[in-house]
């Protein structure tokens, strides 16, 4: 009875995700989804692209939080259209509520639509919001574990940032365990060290996100 | 339609923690829910604890994760009952799952049982376990935006770790502004400064622990 209801809910967000799909294709958008635990950087790693640039790559940003227009104002300061979803207490974003943001975005001006989830690692996993690529953010401070423990964020990212690179002097942080938790879930995926205040792997993740707008214009 | 659902799996949540707490009255348990978001060092404060010892009172240990018994294998170390729950992928633990636990510990020997729930913020919340108090820990690399966007936890807590400390000169951390995030949603909870690798606070933390499972044996 409950893993029906949980279905039924799933399934009703993967119909939403593909009108937002939809969308995104008739406007040339490509779109990422950020998720992370609280606190992990997210933030910050979409203000230091933005205080880099991307080279003509138009952003727009929507951000997830349970309360709070905080993140939007912060994104906000670097002159870039962004709504900010409160989901009032709810633990993440659907593709409803993604859909409703779009109508207060200029579609016609964003090439790279980033959306930040809330900061959660289990329940935005399992919900579609449209997105061409996810993101996965774990930062130093949090343990190495995390792949192990909390698997499946680390099943669908296609970039995983290993963010605040700068405190590893500081933490028990075995970068090898994390490693192999991740490449033992997923082979392949690509996994960046980013400090946003040392500068560390900026640039890459700067790249990246261009090459998602690039690829998608190619199309 | 979703509303309701979401009401049922609550009421049937709170029936069962009604159970969870007899059981705990019978045996004279003292119960307490420990919450953060992921790597915020719940595992850490309870083995801290443990290190410092409790002067007699004797501990019992529920870990919950979605997946791995890492955090059970940490606490086995220091010789005292725990069991891991795995609630595969789920976010949160729920009082049937602390029910099925307690028929794998020796209730007549435990005095003060810790419950470390799953990494989230947002989720945990909702569901009582039959806990006698609540723990949240937010560590300072998180920022110290927690308290306002994600409100509902620091509604309910009895205690606030503020924790990782020794991590302050190295983070962009407004401790005053956390503070008056925290004491603008519930003026009087306690708020303790903790460094598990440094020894700030521990004593502290240790007696609010004592403390608890004293006021359980008074009663």
């Amino acid at each position: 009875m409950k893993v029906d209801v949980v279905q039924k809910v799933l399934k009703a967000n993967d119909d939403i995700a593909k009108l937002v799909r939809a969308r995104f294709d008739e406007y040339g958008i490509s779109c990422i989804n950020m998720i992370s635990a609280p606190g992990s950087g997210k933030t910050t790693l979409i203000e230091t692209a933005l205080k880099q640039g991307l080279s003509g790559v138009r952003i727009g940003v929507i951000e997830g939080d349970p309360e709070t227009t905080r993140d939007a104002e912060r994104i906000a300061k670097y002159d870039v259209p962004v709504v900010q979803i409160n989901t009032a207490g709810g633990c993440h974003l659907e593709s409803q509520l993604v859909l409703q943001a779009l109508d207060k975005l200029p579609l016609d001006a964003i090439d790279l639509l980033i959306i930040e989830n809330v900061g959660n690692l289990v329940c935005p996993v399992g919900f579609d919001l449209g997105e061409k690529s996810r993101v996965a953010v774990v930062s130093v401070t949090e343990g190495q574990d995390k792949p192990f423990k909390y698997p499946r964020l680390f099943q669908t990212a296609n970039i995983v940032i290993l963010n605040k690179v700068d405190l590893l002097p500081y933490v028990p942080f075995d970068v090898e365990e994390f490693k192999q938790g991740v490449h033992g879930i997923q082979p392949d995926v690509p996994i960046l060290h980013v400090s946003c205040t040392q500068g560390d792997g900026v640039e890459q993740w700067v790249n990246w996100l261009k090459g998602q707008a690039d690829k998608q214009t190619n199309e």
